[in-house]
């Protein structure tokens, strides 16, 4: 099967169903670069306000950075038996040094005017400057993006698991992240050696309001 | 067409490379119930720490509440076309309220036994108790059911905005939102009267790095 093409790919319903946090990743099966390129691509599809693409993807794949990287996660097994880990990143001023290049590219494909492409890099600068905590400005898009990896990776036949379980001051220093950078997770890659079963969900009626805060949601139980 | 069953709706990276945040939305087509209810559903499936689950959709659909809604969104046109606008919401402290209610119904599912639910309660509300900056803890997994939703919706033939221009103070006083929640985004929803062009990403080659911050990633660009 050619897990690299779109046609063979589960839908996104049941991609999105059947993604579980893999506990067991097998150590001995490498993810190939051409999927984990795919997978990488497809999570900068994401959105992001201004289409500032906040998010930054450093992938640990030698032996001795996933060791590095589980002294800093609470020495969780599946950091070093999977055969990636992207630790993700929020990067908080895009605006500062890439809203240029962004603009000219939407420019050049054609979304819109020089004319209005000028227009969008004025109010986007403007709006990015009352930005006051811009930390969760970029953990916000950037979580999109890891939203996305991870659906695009189960669609693919790649087994994912998200980890909050970091320290996040340790990452930083053993990889070099700069302070305008945050990590937002990790997310561990590859093949799961097993199936974990699901452990439910909270009901429609104890997660939707409608029309306001407390009221609920009269379409009930999906 | 049956827009509601799996069968028919798109592949996960179809529906991700298609999806385009929506300008202008068809203020004369309703969004089925059923297809709504789907969509939230599939959004529930995101993955959480501990599954704690702490996003919180307040479904905002009548005329009038539209209308209070585009008041806090700076007068964006689309808050009050689109037939569903879904305030969504981070719950700061799930694990002080849902988390015996979340852990016993994995153990009825089979996910653990009871046993190792005792331990992971344990875990779980110890994790947590360290966690100081709950609107982030919060706003991470939130931003992922977010990403889900609307992938979900694109899946399924339904285009979506998501929105950070809005007021939160604004936003929570105008529809009784607590202060241990925080307004993480707005998502419309509904059918576009466009197709908006594609403004472009940054390469592979400018958002990752390979084992250490600053250094490309060797795989280059997809």
């Amino acid at each position: 099967m050619d897990t690299t093409s779109a046609a063979s790919a589960l839908t996104a319903p049941e991609a999105i169903t059947r993604r579980r946090a893999t506990r067991k990743f097998d150590a001995s099966r490498p993810l190939p670069d051409e999927l984990l390129k795919r997978i990488l691509s497809l999570a900068t599809h994401a959105p992001s306000g201004f289409n500032l693409q906040p998010w930054r993807f450093l992938v640990v794949r030698s032996a001795a950075s996933r060791r590095s990287l589980r002294a800093c996660a609470y020495n969780q097994p599946k950091v070093e038996e999977a055969p990636v880990v992207v630790v993700v990143l929020g990067y908080h001023t895009p605006y500062q040094s890439h809203l240029d290049e962004i603009v000219a590219q939407s420019v050049a494909l054609g979304a819109y005017s020089e004319e209005v492409g000028k227009a969008v890099r004025a109010s986007a600068y403007q709006a990015q400057e009352y930005v006051t905590d811009r930390k969760h400005w970029a953990t916000r898009s950037t979580m999109l993006a890891a939203a996305t990896l991870m659906i695009a990776a189960e669609s693919l036949g790649v087994s994912s698991a998200p980890m909050e379980g970091f320290e996040e001051q340790k990452v930083k220093a053993a990889f070099g992240v700069p302070d305008d950078h945050s990590v937002c997770c990790l997310i561990a890659l590859g093949y799961s050696t097993e199936t974990p079963k699901f452990p439910g969900r909270l009901g429609l009626s104890e997660v939707c309001y409608e029309d306001h805060f407390g009221r609920p949601w009269t379409l009930g139980e999906a």
